[in-house]
């Protein structure tokens, strides 16, 4: 998730624009876990290629933690292409010769779907901490409607990393009738102790920011910078491998000969983190980030195995599941415990662990052996190689 | 170094007091790496057992970040024993039957030892970040010192665990005629880039937090608690290996049936962490956490083999180097490499890995093989078994 890490080629879609659709009101609102309601619910989305006419070739991408819609091509004005550019366009991974490709921003995120930032219709003031608890299973409802939206009863392929590839399972077994293949890269089908860990720390790190006011800081004019900072430092260091820190940084100090003997930021790991820290401040919401590793805490769709059979039942999809070799915040013994959970309830499942230094943040990067057995899953998928 | 996880027997050594010692002043003050000097320095300390006539039975004791002089025994009014107390005392692992043994709170440090909270006799104000950068080798030079004081000219042993363990190799380097043997207990010879980013993700947590006041907060009446607590939570995390955590948290919920749909601590992991980061803030030194961290970045004894060569050439003790299976914040892998290095160099070495889920903290641990070997090593400097 530290979206410099991906070497963006030139886009292959070319210029591409963000659209919106509230998909749910005051009046019909979106129903989640909790009980709760939310409404109005606007989505933010992109798609790439041409839909069919039989409606029968779309591709649904699930964002991770820090993500957004914008998965390929530029947008006007800006010379920096999507979070996942080099895998979308003609000819590419995710080839939008075949395909129409789908993204949306989650609900409860802050790259313009309704989230916590939104403004509250009952109070007129942004929502805050008054924002519902989304889970998993709410975000892929929303997804749901936009693809009633757009006229699309049926994915080809529904394909996430990380929570996205959370999203992706929750699909199949949601909308089993609706998913034809689920491809589920770098995920789990349930954090560990260490992950819930990992992920108070960084809401504690939030919520004592003093320029937190209990979720209220838009109304402050505040942003709770140092801890949002903290939060993502701390969760950069879970995306990357050990050895890959140590072969991009080992002990090299940053911009000097001998260390300071002071609190400087005397390496260039440090200084590199709290470039990562500051950059993401300016971009991303104190509070959707609360909101998305709660849900991320919270998900757990096979407690145990009486529930997994009930809710693996109907599916009926292939799904393609696919870890890194050395990413330790999702380490691939999870992607392995999933598949072998879904063999056990006899679905249809090809599994590959990729070799890769960079950690969790393979996922997201021109591995070419990953992407290429992610073209061939799909190319199948469309018909295009047998 | 989660204390708590230490199950202390009744304590072998009975009742003790903390003793300290001025070793410098401001006339004579420590020289430190940095070019600067410190004094007055008083070092807090504990012995237990009796220094033999001869003065040859010293066993020192190097604690790591949260430790203290208090290694053993119960102080009065206290019912709660030394760090590790379960290792020490008549017949245990470090059996003061034969062996005296001591261990003093390292410079730098807020138990009794001199350090950023004490007073700057320049200003009568706490020393705050005016205090000097303090390296391992000028926490070992201070150590000496006390040595000199006790009257002990050459160690038997010289044992530490983590940032104990690196004290521990700094003094064969540095007085290579002074020790015996050393015990060096998962430790490292360098922190690696991943070690690094984490120590420079908790300063910011404490630097950053207002309550801070650029170190100065004795003078403000404050403690930065939310920022040490975030501190102390993130590295207990890496204290702990994933699974030992699983093992005894899982994904159980904290008093209560359901998850809250809200920014409750809903699972016992969280709960626990936030427990002993309040914990940790009402007994540690916020500056000192910097200054140690500082400290342990710095070290690098072996930076090249050309150094490794000339620094290991007087070097003519016995090392025994051991690590844990689960531990990843130093992984066995680190251990390996300096011994390695060590045999490079035809030094002594006896190397053992011991199987353990409890990641870090194993090392404070009262695991049987681990204290065996342990009491086996050292018994045979005393003599005591062949």
């Amino acid at each position: 998730m530290s979206e410099e890490a991906a070497i963006p080629e030139v886009s292959g879609v070319g210029l591409v624009e963000t659209q919106y659709v509230e998909l749910f009101t005051a009046e019909q609102p979106l129903r989640l876990d909790s009980g709760a309601t939310l409404g109005p619910v606007t989505l933010a989305y992109e798609t790439y290629g041409e839909l069919n006419e039989a409606h029968t070739n779309a591709i649904l991408i699930c964002h991770a933690l820090s993500g957004d819609a914008h998965v390929a091509g530029v947008h006007a004005g800006d010379d920096r292409p999507g979070w996942w550019d080099g895998f979308i366009g003609p000819g590419r991974a995710i080839d939008t010769n075949h395909h129409f490709v789908i993204c949306s921003n989650v609900v409860g995120g802050c790259a313009g779907s309704t989230g916590p930032a939104s403004t509250d219709p009952t109070t007129g003031r942004p929502y805050g901490l008054h924002f519902p608890m989304v889970t998993v299973a709410d975000m892929v409802r929303a997804q749901a409607a936009l693809m009633d939206h757009l006229g699309i009863t049926r994915l080809r392929s529904v394909i996430g990393g990380s929570v996205g590839g959370m999203q992706a399972l929750q699909w199949t077994l949601d909308y089993p009738e609706r998913v034809e293949s689920c491809v589920i890269i770098a995920a789990t089908a349930r954090l560990s102790a260490q992950n819930i860990a990992f992920n108070a720390v960084s809401r504690q790190a939030i919520m004592t920011d003093p320029e937190f006011y209990d979720g209220r800081y838009q109304d402050h004019d505040a942003i709770p910078r140092s801890g949002l900072a903290v939060a993502r430092m701390m969760a950069h260091i879970t995306y990357l491998s050990e050895e890959g820190l140590q072969d991009k940084f080992g002990r090299a100090l940053q911009d000097r000969e001998r260390v300071s003997y002071g609190f400087d930021r005397d390496f260039a790991v440090e200084s590199y983190l709290h470039y990562q820290g500051s950059k993401f401040v300016q971009r991303f919401d104190a509070n959707t980030y609360l909101y998305f590793t709660k849900a991320m805490d919270y998900f757990d769709p096979f407690p145990d195995e009486a529930t997994a059979a009930t809710a693996l039942a109907p599916v009926e999809c292939d799904f393609f599941v696919c870890s890194f070799t050395t990413d330790w915040r999702f380490h691939s013994s999870r992607s392995k415990e999933l598949v072998r959970l879904l063999l056990r309830h006899r679905k249809h499942v090809a599994y590959q662990e990729f070799a890769s230094p960079h950690g969790h943040d393979s996922f997201l990067l021109d591995l070419p052996a990953y992407k290429a057995t992610l073209k061939t899953f799909l190319d199948r998928r469309a018909g295009v190689v047998s």
